[in-house]
């Protein structure tokens, strides 16, 4: 697209090449993006509207933990793709271990529907709460584990800036801590555990701050 | 992309850099691009096709309001959608906050196939009727909100036409006031109530015309 | 992307210009994929997984209808993106009147997966094939809407090949009597109205060929 | 996009024509894309949150079978569209042919969210084991003449590695064998045809090397 014309061959090769691991970075990419649009759309399936009622006011006042739960829902995969979204723009290349975590974490993510209408028809059950986390953690641990491998592996632009560095590595840890850990207070207060989440938008980059200036 | 042969290092690095932003910009795009395409194919869903039955043109024929509600959505959806299109094409840059509030904007665009299910169930309830113009209410004030944050950073191009601000502008406030009015509305009549949307289509640029004359 | 370092700034605004109309472009075109690609998806969700049953070969075989109707459909849908994508291939520009037939035209591709349903359900059924047969004549006409205004505008390319110019034409009028004509036959015999649908396949571009000489 | 200014009008046009072509080419692959994204995540909606329960746990526990089939079966996609993926990157060029036997092979892929539920709900049975492994017997096969085809026409590329050759060759050769196998094995052993699956993924290309050095 747009070689000059002046260009040697091996000039008008290198280009090309980069050109095609350039598309080729772009499809996947677009179908992560994909798969997340999709996801965050069919969060709106877990909104059941009634079946015939005499008082529609009182059975949408019912569906208020589904409304609850699709809210949570997607703030969460939202910043799941904002996290995702500034990951691969540090990325300078990719290999096929790096592709099979990105399924191995879009699996997880495309979970998120099912666990979030779980916890809106069973908002109070500690099941519904501890599946809802696991997803969560599982999320977030896949995504850590896809950070770890690419900065093990070299595969991050050199430029890449210390804000996303900082943003990629600690406040990750941070955020399976925090579901790992409403798993476990779950089995004392359900409410307890839901309101643990909320930390992840809260406090989360705060501990993150202060994790990397200890580490 | 085709960064020419002859370009200093400096040169080739702005170039890089805004070809990244240009990256960055076309995901965020394509996200909301796809959640919209979703979510406005998502409208055939509340077309329930008729149980077993004896007469099929009967049974279609009491899915006249689920038609209804789906030609309504479809339209304003795809209106909404075009307004997106038409401010982010005069977006010269974006921040974390505009990132933010776009995918506030995007949860209540989600929400529209439920809230167009609910309409084309329950067509002359008034709890039904109040929900869907409050979603459209809040989708319309999301959406006024980037605008206006996004003149107020200055994140516009400055070639912007006049046109697109005439649109991106009063249009928006002229949107929000009619659906909170019909909200009103819709506690002393219900079709009224539904009339009042089709102002959006018939009188909303002339009104945001006007608006723009005065202000 | 990529404006070469020694141009002058009109050439380079000229540059952007079309640089910023291609991306405009690119984004319609990208939405009404997206709207096909899911339509074309959702046609799955049409075929219901029994419920308990004692025989499940049993079972499926009385899917048969449905998986008639996604065969057809998928075929069609598939037969309309590639219609589409080639119209598009030849579009110089665009207006926003071609926007606007364009989601008309949309609005019925996405009910699409509706009609499909209600076909394999009610296959025998006269209704179901009236309907399935409006909605294929629908997207046919509004199809051939898009590309008589796009010709009459001025809005193709000069090198639009002549093989794109007699598909874009005469090939979309056949299909729309096509799916009028069946619609008619399905009152006298409904298996007759669906064995003309082949017709768009079989004879489809033949007869366009010759009519094509006759104009 | 980005035609250097000095070009000649012949250089111009040739490389509007590889742009016009690539824009194609990308419209095709983004559309695959898209059904694969939009038939992976589609995946979640066979898991069906419970009815009303006095033990959630216990429900859950009665959906094993279901995210059973959620596994395998977006391991199964995954590992389809990597392959679609790497097998599009290699291609030069493409014709009406090979988009044609595309859309036919996508209507193969659109089926195994139906398929994968039909395996979650009745994983024990004979006729949903046949089903599955019939639904990935025609996604490998239409996918192998695919790539017959472009590799028989040249639409490949010349510099496509000896890795993509064998990878796009004989492995798929394999997994059409091994999912045809299953079917047979499954009139003897329902546990045994779905073990075999795991060959794909085990010895698939383990086979495909050995088939290499042989042929």
């Amino acid at each position: 697209v747009g070689t000059p014309a002046g260009m040697s061959t091996e000039a008008r090769k290198a280009v090309q090449h980069r050109d095609q691991a350039d598309v080729e970075f772009a499809r996947i990419v677009a179908f992560s993006d994909g798969v997340f649009a999709i996801a965050i759309t069919l969060l709106v399936l877990a909104l059941e509207v009634p079946a015939n009622t005499d008082d529609l006011w009182q059975a949408l006042h019912g569906l208020e933990d589904d409304f609850f739960a699709y809210a949570v829902s997607f703030a969460v995969v939202g910043k799941f793709w904002l996290s995702h979204h500034r990951f691969y723009s540090g990325l300078e290349r990719f290999d096929n271990t790096l592709m099979g975590l990105n399924l191995l974490y879009l699996a997880w993510v495309v979970l998120i529907p099912f666990s979030s209408e779980l916890l809106g028809e069973f908002g109070d059950d500690r099941a519904a709460t501890v599946v809802y986390a696991a997803n969560m953690a599982a999320v977030s641990a896949t995504f850590m584990v896809q950070i770890i491998y690419a900065y093990g592996k070299g595969l991050m632009k050199a430029e890449a800036a210390p804000q996303e560095r900082r943003f990629a590595g600690p406040a990750n840890y941070v955020f399976v801590a925090i579901f790992l850990a409403s798993i476990a207070i779950a089995f004392v207060s359900v409410p307890a555990a839901q309101l643990t989440w909320l930390a992840v938008f809260l406090v989360g980059h705060r501990m993150a701050d202060w994790l990397d200036r200890r580490l």
